[in-house]
This record gives structure tokens, C-alpha cells and sequence, in this order.
């Protein structure tokens, strides 16, 4: 099963996107031209063979008749223009039956709410998963530490629920819960405990790491990265089969508990993602509705990556805007309201669940007392810029890092790969508290405000830095106020600012190995080290200048007047949005994540600065950045093409090449469109008047066109290589000795879309984005010149972009 | 100024959006055909004419050369792809010119971050502009009252602020405030006193209406009705001149504030929407980039109108969300994230005014304590049925009366019908309590969940019925819990039944006269009602009745177990939603303006149903069946178009007709253009080759074509009635004796979009919305046969529409 790894591989089709190109002769001679132009539009007997009501004949035949015929291969790209006309015939045939019997109507009642039905199915799952993998990547997190001896099945923080203890320090040191090296050893203290410990995180680090990578290796390698490049590829109408199957859905499930819980720099969001989209592609096979077209099937799945979001995040209006701003290519306002639907389910069921034991939808709750202050925009707007700066230079070290993996022998060795960074990883966290804990942990830590009976090394202010239940008679003694550093919030310091740095390596190097990996939760804990290290400076700042004129408007002595949670909680978002370049779905994840209403104005400073930074030192986000390093045929649908070239520039054939190849209306025979269809690896063919006059007629792909040729010759009698092909609406005139014709109108496209060789190639791009096309024929006063397919697009858009890169100015 | 009235007033256009059709001779003589293909493809003297290099000739042409060619006329359409165009190019220039000199670099980056200003602008004026509205409409609504002795600009709350009462009924009767009765008659109880006030508050009430629909009549005919259904139509690319002007935005704020302030059945939040697209329009002069361009202009009225719902309801998401799915047409991302600014610009501008006095961002803030059940949701679904219901009513009613109003007589009288409707509601809301407050109140004291002390009569329990001061220790005293219904909820109920009725009908004649009229406060007070009529009758019930099995498993006795105040909130969704059909931005609207993110799953399967139920009953909104009845062309993005025709069935001209009228690329006269000209009224002119062989070559907008005569026969030396027109790249040999020719290829789009006969309407539809054609040529085998416009589409849908509605289940 092993197809030679997935992530950040270049993507090798095997059937090439490439269209067509060739005329053999382009001199026109117009004596000989086709008859007058009345011919089939007045009333003839041919004439019925193109009106409505006849239409759903073709309809059917590229449902049902030859099977394949209307299906796509891997590695292609979809017609969505064909994909949405299939559906729209499929609603009328049912609407159309309804009126006919009481089990028809029913069927099309059903057929009707089957689409809420597969969301709140996809909800239900999806949630399901989550909760599973939200608690089996606690208990395995904490099985590196410890075990339970209540149940080895209890994590830390449950085994040591019922005990009564007061502060969550005294609490975390139950005596159910037993150490490895107090169960192995024996040692309660001591250096022996530490090493024993140190030796027992590492060896259990190393054998998820290792299992993973083995299972993914093993059964499904598209399990690896995060999946969000490849499902914005998916959705915008790439084919590649197996990637959200049940394989897949099984591995990474697994894999992402244990990758998660080895402690490596990666999050569990974007994998959701991936795990919700595959969710949605399995339910989608019980609905015929869905599983057999494939737009439908990427509305579907547009729902379903705000169904990820949301249960990775307990947000489900972010996720919803996230599907929208970040994932989705075609997002009509229908799936808007299904995806929120959705969404909601897979929150609530989520919820149930409980895996947070806080009964909370929201994952980081915050609740700050202190107000933010207009002059703390300037300390939000440096950590914006430090989020661009994060996510302008992570991107570039994490692709030059996938680029060297690629072309050095390093891809060669993914397990050894895993294995090594796993063993760094885990030997340099251990010793530092913060990066010891999983990222969750910390970002929440991070973004909590000390409260008096707060135990954290954070909290380590003068007042209660001496005991650490803490006492509320401290509070006011001193006269700066309770927030003095003491020295536990100065060993804080020091251990964040490394753990910063660590945080930062790590995450560059794991991104893209061949294991699940997302990247939200790093991020975000890169920005809230950074976040909270400045809050923290700033709050001093404040305590020991509270004289001075520019703190003394808002900080009166003795007062709390910063909170370095919000700082951490604005880092954060600034990383996230370096990284990724969301911008409103961010503000609103961060809302929705914390409960913070009150603070969109500082998230956005912070979000807004971070992409205008980060959009300065390169444009593409790190997902975009993948899908170019992959070379998946993406065209991404933000940026506007902004160069003056004309439709002629892109076309093929280009000047001097052969000609289109094309197919005439009448007048081949099997044998030459067979040859033409060996000589070619063109996906399709337009169809002509005839060579001398190449008046477009219509548009025939080669899938479909090789399928009814080997049906014609399996199953239609006396069809011989000499036997002609039509795809006229009338028979020619033929001698009754001549074999039969093949007619192939059936599967003609009598609607191709064109452009003109004038048209300008901003407005051929937008109309690709638009209406999803594969490819669009190129006419000049009537005739075919030639055609654009979107690999033509997308190869001109990097040839374009490569000469004039684009100023962050003109966006 | 007076235009007849606008509201619900047929649109009639001057001129007509209309397009061609006629070809003289349809009998093809191919042996007279134009020279090989070859001809301008390869390189020739004249291929530098529409090279990539030499294009921006044609876009200074149109911006500078000849004023007024690439603009258009009043109640046009506009073309997006054009606009777009022109946008790009401007870009271009710029960004060009920036790398030539600092100023021009300067300029460039002034340029771009103009967007962010102007949105910024926006956000200022607009918030201002709400918080001037809200203060002077509840100084005014109070004056109907009584007037302040303090100072007569101090409304009832601010009058009284300093008193030291305790609950908000005695606060409310401090001595500084004097009813009208006791000023000018001097008693202050009895039968007079409430007579006097009776009449003033009448008085009051005419005055205000009066005053609203006389300015509105005088000064700005467009300032009436919500101004939604046109702004949507506006977005869409229509072109209403003054419609966002600044006498509009003038008197529609201040008749605004009338019309809320006279008691009539209408709210503000709508008008609102209209003077924040105002204030964009208004500010756009002020920036190139968005005043010279009506595509760049559509992107800031989109963000402006999330502006508006962010004011009207201290909604920043719920605003970007409306925008989004209810009004905007054209809604890239960038747009999205720029209307977030500006609507968050706007609502923290709103609430340093505070005009809530509340220093909060929301409506109505409420606090529950009490969870909801599962089973609850069966009551919220009844509210869902009762909104689509309401919804649907209110539509059908409101478009019958708008209609009488249109055809009968009674449109000649508007003064006199807002006289009489304002008469009516006065007389028949001063003698019950809950229809004489204000909508906005009303619906603030039904979301509202009572606390022991709460003094209002929905809060008439038996345990405090008797005190009105309440008393903490009769809580628990009777085994029935505290919330038992007195005779205060009793009558407090039947004059909620009453105002219910009143309001409905109210509602349905006051939207759509000529003053300024939101529909969302009211139609929110009508579900609030129910919704609170609904939750008492549950939660006596639930009291009666907590020994049953179906209330036992949530609700223990003398414990609060359902919320009337959720209901009413609930209720209000519902209602909201079956007037609008929003759904999601609903969802949203209504969280942000109760804080309560707890409550999303009510209130989502309350607007599921409403809009499902609503739905079944007629597929439109309020603003789409407004956007109907005045006859303005908007072509509905949300709706599929599911019927079977095809491009034929539908282009001009019909089969019969004469055909196309087109012009040829050479070969005519000034003078045959002029007659040509003349004779027709289409807005558009296809070339072509020759009238013998109809092979498209461009198309020309009948505008551009006439101001391009025009000027040539004015400033061009030599051109006589005899000059031949040229839209050929290449001069054809002339002998030196003939007039000099009109060159006219720079206004001639060569790049028209085409399709074939054979395309079904479905995609034309699709390409048509997508893509903001105004029209669109028809094609078979490369000859020109006909055009289909936008207004063509509309009729064809409206046809086909009547011919066989759709049902509910396909959607």
C-alpha cells in the first residue's frame, strides 16, 4: 500500500490535466464551407435532436448507459459547469416523478432531507472522534509520566480526582498516581527519580513517535501532515482517490493520538480537519445524492472542515468562517447554513463528551478583570509584528526544510527521520517544565491571569512568590502592588524564553514529517511564550514606572493594570495568523476559543498587523506554500491575477507549434480517431466543422470518448475500423454497403465554454475561479485558434509571478 | 424634488436595458468570406493593435480620451467584468509608476491603505451618525410623555438619573420629570391626567409623522421604506443615481428619527443599513480609487451595510454575516475582512457614545440562569412554526397592501395615509401598556428573566405579586415555587395577547409608507410576544404540573425551571427569521445582541423551522418580494434556476423575428450607424465581420458609440455624414478622395462573452450571476444568431417561475 509517501512528495499524475493542440492544416478555404446557417435552426427533422425535451436522453446515457462515461480519473481535475447540470437534472427527474405516486413523493421527500441528515451525521462522528482522540491523547500524554494505580486507564488529572486536595500543585501529587521510576525503582526523590523519569518520557516519546510513523508507513501513508492543503486541492475539484477513505480515517485517527501524545512539536487541529472531511466522505457513499457527484460531494465536504475546526477548537462559528476564508472553493450560501448546523452538532456532541472534564465547549476559558487600555494597542501591534515575522520565516524554513528533504536522501529514511526528531525533541523537553507539558496545557497556562491561590511559577510574584498557597492579606502590603516579579516568575522567564526558542526549531522541522501533524496549537504556543514574556516585561514596566506620565492614566499603584494572559492570548493569535493568514475566522476562533468578547479589538490589531507583515515577506500561507511545493493544480481564488497578457499568450498551440488536435464533426472513421487518440495524451478533443473550416462545433473529453469507442466495438453490431464516426444531429447520406456509423453526439459537449484570443487573461482567470472550468477553447472571429486548460493557467500564474512578483501594496 | 415617490413605486427607467437583435440577410455566401485565419494571428503590420503592449491605449481612452465613455446612465447596469478591468489596470499603472520616482511611491502606498481609511471613515461616521439617532429618538419618544424641568434635552432616564430611588417604578415617577398633564393642566392624578397625556401623546405622535413624511415627500422621495431592497439591487450593479446621495442620507436621518420617535409599528435597524451605505457613498467621493469605479464602490457599500446591522444591533459578526448572505452581491474575501474592520470601527464608536447609557456593545442583554432542557425544544420548534408562519403572513399581506396602495387611489394620499395609520396606532397603543413603550423596550422587558425585585407586571407572580417592593423570604414560602402566575401576570398576559394582535397588523400597513421603516425591531416584538405568551403558559405548566413524568426529569418543585424570557428571545429569532429568511447571520445577530452563546442551539432550531415553514409557503423574503413588486432587475444569487431551457429558447431574437441588429467591423457610414442608432433603443451593438458572414467580431455599448460620433463629428476634422466607421484593426486602401474614416476600434470590447445555442439557461444563469454580465452573445458554429441581456434572464425566470413554481423540497 505504500506509494512511496504522500507528504510533500511532488505530486506525479498519471494521467496528464494537459488538453489538446493541433490542426493539421490551417489553411481555410471557404468554397467548400459548411451549408447556410439555417441549416438545423429552422425546423428540420433533425431539429428535435438538440430541444429540451429531448435533453435528458443525453442525461441518462452519461449516467447510465455506458458506465464510466461522466466519471472522472485520479489525479484529474472535475467539471463542475457538468458536475452542477448533473445534479440540477437529478432534482428535476425526482421533482418530475413526485408528481406521479405517494412512494415517489416520499423518495423525493427523503431524498430532499437526506442532506441534513448526512450533516448531522457527519456532526455525530466527527464529534465522537474528537472526544476519543481528545481523551486517549490525555491519558497517553500522561502515560509518559506516570501511571494510575486506581486503573492504568485513569489519566493524571483523574486519578487524582477524588483527592482532597486543595491547590492543583498538592492535588497533581496524589498518591494514586505513581511516577515510573517510583513504580519501577522504587525512589520517591532524589536524582535516581529524575533520571529514571527523564529515561521512562523518552523511551515512551519513542514509541508512539515510532508507531506512528510505522502505521502510517504501513497502511496509509496520505494519513501524514496536516491534510489542509491537499483538502483545499480536493475542494477545489482535484481528484485523489483514497485520501479521505476509511484507511485513512482509521490510520490517522490512530496515528494522531500517538503522535500527539510523543510530546513532538504538533497540534491535533488541522489533522480534525482531515479526520471530519474523511468522516464526510465515508457517510457520503450511503447517499446516492452525494456519492455520485462530485459537487455535491465537495459541498459536503466544505461543511465538513467546519465541523473539524469547530471540534478542535470548540468554535463553531469559526469554523464555519474558517471553511469559508480558508478551505472552501464553492461555498453557496446553502452549505453556509448546513455547515453551521454541522458544526453545532459535532460542538454539542463534542461537549457530551466531555473530554475537558470542564463540561465547557470552550477550550482555553479565560476571564480577565482588568480592561485593556488604548495605549496597550502599541505592545499588540509588536506582537503582531512578531506573529508576521514568525509566520514569514517559519514558512520559509519549513519549506526549505521540505525542499531538502525532497532532494536530498534525508526522504528516503521517513521512519529513521521521525525517530531522530523524536529523540531530540523529547531529550531537550523534558528538562524544561514548559515544554515538558503538552502545548494545550501550556497555551492555557500561558493565557490564564494569576489569581491569588495560583501555584504557577508564572504567578511567582513578590507577594505570594514566599508561600505558595498564597495568602490575600499579602496583597496590598507592598506598595508596588502585588505584581512584582519575584524570582519564580524570573526562572519562568528564563525557562520560556528557551522553551521559545525550542518551540520554534521544533516546529519547523516537524511540520511535513510523515506523521499527522497540524500546526494551530504550535503556532499558538510560539505566540503566547512571546505574548506572555512581554506582558510579563510590560506589567513590571508599569509596576516600577507607575509615575511616569505615560502609565499614570491608567495604572494607579497597588492595581492590576496588565494582564499578560491577554498578551499571551494576542501573541498567540499573531503567530496563528503569520502562519496561516486568516484573518476574521481567526479573530473569531480566538473569541469563541477563550470566551472573550471584550478583547476583538486587540486580536484584530494584533491579526491585522501580523498578515500585513507577513503578507510583505512573501504572499502565500503555509498551506498554499504546500500545495505549490506538491504541485497540486490549485488556483487560488484570493489573489488576483494582475498581469496584462491576453488569452493568445496562454493558449496552445503557441505560435509555431502544430496545430490543435481536433476531431471533425463527420468524416472520421474509427481507426483515425483511435490513432489520434494513441498519438495524443490530450484529455480531450474539440470537435470542428471540419479541418478546413474549424468552426467550433463542440467539445468531447477522452475518457469519455475511449469508453464508447470499446463499447461500440463490444456491443454495436458490424462496427468496423473503417466505420465513421458522427457527431451530427442528421445522417449523412451513405451507400447501404458502408459500415454503420458510431454516433457520438450523445457525448458531445454542445456548450463548451470560449473565450476570444482577445480576451484578457485576468478575465479568462476569473473565469476559470468562478465557474470551476477545466479547460476553455480560444476563438477568433468564429474559428478555433486553440484552448487554455487550468495547468495552462496555473504554469503561466508561476511564470508570471516568477518575472514580476507582486508588491504587497496593490492587494 | 419630488419623483412621484419611490417606495413601492413601479421602477420605471428612462431608458431601457434592453439589447439589439436584427441581422438584415441571413444567407451565408461563404464564397465572399473574410481573407485566411491566419490573416492578424501571425505578425503583420497591424498585429501591435491589440498586442499586450499597446492595450492601455484603450483603457485611456476610456477613462480619460472622451469624457463620459466607460460610464453609465441612470437605472443601467453596470458590468463587472469592465469595472474589474478597469480596476486592475489602474493598478498596474500605478504600480508602475511607483518604481519610477518617490512620489509616485508615496502615492502608490497612500493608495492602498486608502481602502483601510476609507473603511475606517466609514466606521466613524456611521457609528456617530447611530449614536446621534438612538439619543435624539429616545429624547423624542420621551417627549410624547412629558418633558424634563432640569432641561428639556434630557430625556425620562437622564432626568431622573440623579434621583435616588431605588426601583426603576419609583425611579421612573422622580419629580423632575413632568407629564404633559401636569405641566400644562397642573393635576397629577385622576381621569384628566390621563386624558391630557392621552391627547398629547397623540399630538405628539401626528407631529413627528407628519414632519417625517413631508421631508421625506420635499427634500429626498428616496429616504422612505427600509432602503434594503434597493441597496441589494445596488450591490447587484444597478445603477439608482441619488439614491445614496447626501440629501437622502440628510433627511432619511432625520426623519429617521420622527418616525421612530411617533410610535409607529417600525424600527430603525434597517434605515440604518441605508444611512451607512449613505455615508460610504458620500465618502467614496472623496477617494479616486472608489469614486471612478462602481465595481470598487459595490465592495465599500457591502462592508457599509455590515456597518449598518453592526450599529443597529451592536452586532461587529452578525453585521459581516448579514452582509454576506442577505445583501451583497459581489463579496471577495478581502471585503469581508475590511467590513469586519469597519464594523467594529463603528460599533466601539457607538459605544463611547453610550447611548444605552448601559457602556455596553449589547441590545439587550440578558443573563439566565437556568439551563434549557432537551425537551424544551419542542415548544422552540412550535415557535419556529409560529415565526415561518408570521413570516410568511406578513409577507403576502404587506405585498397585497403595498399593491392596493400602488393601484388604487390611495397612493395619491401617502401624507394623509401616514396621518391616519399614525392617528390609529397612537390611539389604539397610549391605553395598553406594552404597545405605548417603546418596540425596542418592549422587547428589552420580555427577554428579560425575572429577578425578585423586578417590579414589572410580567413579573406578577404570587410571591410578589402582592409587594411590588418583593420580598426575598416568600421565595420558597408556598410548595409551588416562587413562580406561580398572579393577578399581575394575568392581566399583564391578556394585554400581551392584545398588543400581539395590534402589532401584527400595525406592521403590515406601516412597511412600505413613505417614511423611513425597519422591519427587524418590529417583527422581533411580535415573536418576543408570542415567545413570552409561550414560555408563562410552559412554565405554569411546568409548575402544575412537576409531578408528571414529562416535567419531572428537570424540573424539582420551587425551583425555576423555565425561562420565559429565553422564549420570548427565541420567539423573536423565529419571527425575524421568517420576515428575512436569514439564517445564520441571524443565529449570530441574536447571540451578540443577548451576549448568550449558551442559547445557539433554541435559537438555531427555531430559525431552521421558521425558515422551513416559511419557505413552504412562498420562496421569497420581504426584501426580495419588495425587489419584485418596484420591478428592479436583481437576479437572485441563492435561488438555482432548475428548469430544462436552453440558450435559444431564451436569446433575442426570437425564432420569427428580424434578426440581430448589428453593426459591421466595416463597410458603414456614420450616417447608417446614426439611423441604425436612431431606430433602436438597445443598449448594445454587436460587430461583425459582414452581414454575409455573422461572425462575431466585438461589441459595442450604444452609449460609448454615440458619445464616440459625437465627439468625432465635433472635434475630428472632415467627418461627414458619408465617413465610413472602422472597427478593423487594419486600414482597409482607400482612394485619397474619399472622407476620412472613423476609427472606433478603441471602444469596441473584443472580448464579448459567448455562448452557444445549445448551453442550458441553467449555466447562462450561473454565468450570469457569477461573472455580473449585462449581456451575453449566442453563438452556433462560430456565427452570431442572437443576445440574451440580464433583463431577458429575468423575464425568462419569471416566466418559467409562474409556469411551475417550485416546490419547498428542492431547494
Amino acid at each position: 500500500m505504500d506509494n512511496g509517501g504522500f507528504c510533500d512528495d511532488n505530486y506525479q499524475s498519471g494521467s496528464s490535466d494537459d488538453e489538446l493542440v493541433d490542426i493539421s492544416e490551417v489553411t481555410v478555404d471557404f468554397s467548400e464551407d459548411v451549408p447556410p446557417l439555417d441549416r438545423d435552426y429552422s425546423a428540420g427533422r433533425c431539429k428535435a435532436e438538440w430541444r429540451p425535451n429531448n435533453s435528458p436522453k443525453l442525461m441518462d446515457l452519461l449516467d447510465d448507459t455506458v458506465p464510466g462515461i461522466g466519471t472522472y480519473e485520479d489525479f484529474n481535475t472535475i467539471d463542475w459547469v457538468r458536475e452542477k447540470s448533473k445534479d440540477r437534472d437529478r432534482h428535476r427527474e425526482i421533482a418530475n416523478k413526485s408528481k406521479q405516486s405517494t412512494v415517489a413523493l416520499l423518495f423525493s421527500i427523503s431524498d430532499a432531507f437526506s442532506g441534513w441528515l448526512l450533516m448531522l451525521l457527519i456532526g455525530l462522528m466527527s464529534g465522537a472522534l474528537a472526544g476519543g482522540i481528545d481523551i486517549a491523547a490525555h491519558w497517553m500524554t500522561d502515560l509518559k509520566e506516570g501511571v494510575c494505580l486506581n486503573g492504568f486507564w485513569f489519566n493524571h488529572e483523574h486519578c487524582c480526582w477524588a483527592s482532597n486536595e486543595t491547590t492543583f500543585q498538592e492535588r497533581d501529587k496524589c498518591p494514586q498516581w505513581k511516577s515510573w521510576a517510583e513504580l519501577m525503582v522504587g525512589v520517591s526523590e532524589g536524582p535516581g527519580l529524575y533520571v529514571v523519569n527523564y529515561f521512562m518520557y523518552v523511551c515512551w516519546a519513542l514509541l508512539f513517535a515510532f508507531l506512528a510513523v510505522i502505521l502510517v508507513r504501513a497502511f496509509a501513508p496520505y494519513a501524514c501532515g496536516s491534510g489542509i492543503p491537499e483538502i483545499k486541492t480536493i475542494l477545489s475539484g482535484f481528484i485523489i482517490r483514497g485520501y479521505l477513505g476509511k484507511w485513512t480515517l482509521i490510520i490517522k485517527t490512530i496515528t494522531l493520538v500517538l503522535a500527539v501524545s510523543s510530546g513532538l512539536s504538533l497540534g491535533k487541529e488541522g489533522p480534525l480537519v482531515h479526520v471530519a472531511c474523511c468522516c464526510a466522505n465515508i457517510l457520503c457513499h450511503f447517499f446516492t445524492k452525494y456519492r455520485r457527484n462530485e459537487a455535491k460531494k465537495r459541498e459536503v465536504l466544505s461543511a465538513a472542515s467546519a465541523v473539524g475546526v469547530s471540534v478542535a477548537f470548540g468554535a463553531p462559528i469559526g469554523g464555519v468562517l474558517f471553511s469559508l476564508e480558508e478551505v472552501s472553493y464553492y461555498f453557496p450560501l446553502k452549505t453556509l447554513w448546513r455547515s453551521f448546523f454541522a458544526a453545532l452538532v459535532a460542538a454539542f456532541t463534542l461537549r457530551s463528551i466531555n473530554p475537558f472534564g470542564n463540561s465547557r465547549l470552550v477550550l482555553f476559558y479565560v476571564e480577565f478583570h482588568t480592561p485593556w487600555h488604548l495605549l496597550e494597542l502599541i505592545p499588540f501591534v509588536l506582537l503582531g509584528i512578531f506573529g508576521g515575522l514568525w509566520g514569514a520565516f517559519f514558512i520559509r524554513a519549513n519549506i526549505a526544510w521540505c525542499r531538502l528533504r525532497k532532494n536530498t536522501s534525508l526522504g528516503h529514511y521517513p521512519v529513521l527521520e521521525v525517530v531522530v526528531v523524536t529523540l531530540l525533541t523529547a531529550l531537550l523537553a523534558f528538562p524544561i517544565e514548559y515544554t515538558k507539558m503538552s502545548s494545550s496545557e501550556l497555551i492555557s497556562e500561558l493565557f490564564n491571569d494569576c489569581g491569588l491561590l495560583d501555584s504557577s511559577k508564572l504567578c511567582g510574584y513578590t507577594s505570594n512568590s514566599g508561600s505558595t498557597s498564597g495568602s490575600v492579606n499579602a496583597t496590598a502590603a507592598n506598595g508596588l502592588g502585588a505584581r512584582l516579579a519575584g524570582p519564580g516568575l524570573y526562572t519562568a522567564m528564563w525557562q520560556l524564553a528557551l522553551a521559545l526558542v525550542l518551540k520554534m526549531v521544533f516546529t519547523v522541522v516537524t511540520f511535513g514529517m510523515k506523521v499527522p501533524s497540524g500546526l494551530f496549537i504550535p503556532s499558538m504556543a510560539v505566540g503566547a511564550i512571546a505574548g506572555r514574556l512581554l506582558g510579563v516585561c510590560m506589567e513590571q514596566l508599569a509596576i516600577r514606572h507607575h509615575e511616569r506620565d505615560i502609565f499614570r492614566g491608567w495604572c494607579s499603584p497597588g492595581a492590576d493594570c496588565i494582564t499578560p494572559g491577554l498578551y499571551a492570548m494576542v501573541g498567540a493569535a499573531a503567530c496563528l495568523g503569520g502562519v496561516t493568514r486568516m484573518t476574521v475566522s481567526l479573530v473569531v476562533i480566538m473569541f469563541e476559543l477563550t470566551g472573550g468578547l471584550e478583547y476583538i479589538v486587540p486580536l484584530m490589531a494584533a491579526a491585522m498587523t501580523s498578515k500585513w507583515v507577513a503578507d510583505a515577506l512573501g504572499r502565500e500561507s503555509i498551506y498554499e506554500a504546500h500545495i505549490r511545493l506538491n504541485g497540486y493544480p490549485f488556483l487560488e481564488a484570493k489573489e488576483e491575477f494582475r498581469h496584462k497578457t491576453l488569452a493568445t499568450d496562454v493558449m496552445r498551440p503557441r505560435r509555431g507549434d502544430p496545430p490543435v488536435s481536433v476531431l471533425t464533426e463527420s468524416g472520421m472513421t474509427v481507426e483515425e480517431v483511435e490513432r489520434l487518440i494513441a498519438d495524443t495524451t490530450y484529455s480531450g478533443f474539440p470537435v470542428v466543422i471540419s479541418q478546413q473550416s474549424p468552426r467550433l462545433v463542440g467539445f468531447v473529453l477522452r475518457r469519455d470518448l475511449v469508453i464508447s469507442l470499446e463499447n461500440a466495438r463490444r456491443h454495436q453490431e458490424g462496427v468496423v475500423s473503417m466505420s465513421p464516426i458522427l457527431f451530427t444531429e442528421c445522417d449523412p447520406p451513405m451507400s447501404p454497403s458502408a459500415p454503420p456509423a458510431v454516433k457520438l453526439r450523445s457525448i458531445l459537449d454542445l456548450s463548451p465554454f470560449t473565450v476570444t484570443v482577445h480576451t484578457a487573461m485576468e478575465i479568462v482567470v476569473d473565469i476559470f475561479r468562478k465557474l470551476g472550468l477545466r479547460q476553455c477553447l480560444v476563438i477568433q472571429n468564429g474559428r478555433l485558434l486553440g484552448i487554455i486548460t487550468k495547468k495552462d493557467i496555473l504554469k503561466h500564474m508561476a511564470q508570471m509571478a516568477n518575472r514580476d512578483p507582486d508588491s504587497i501594496l496593490f492587494n
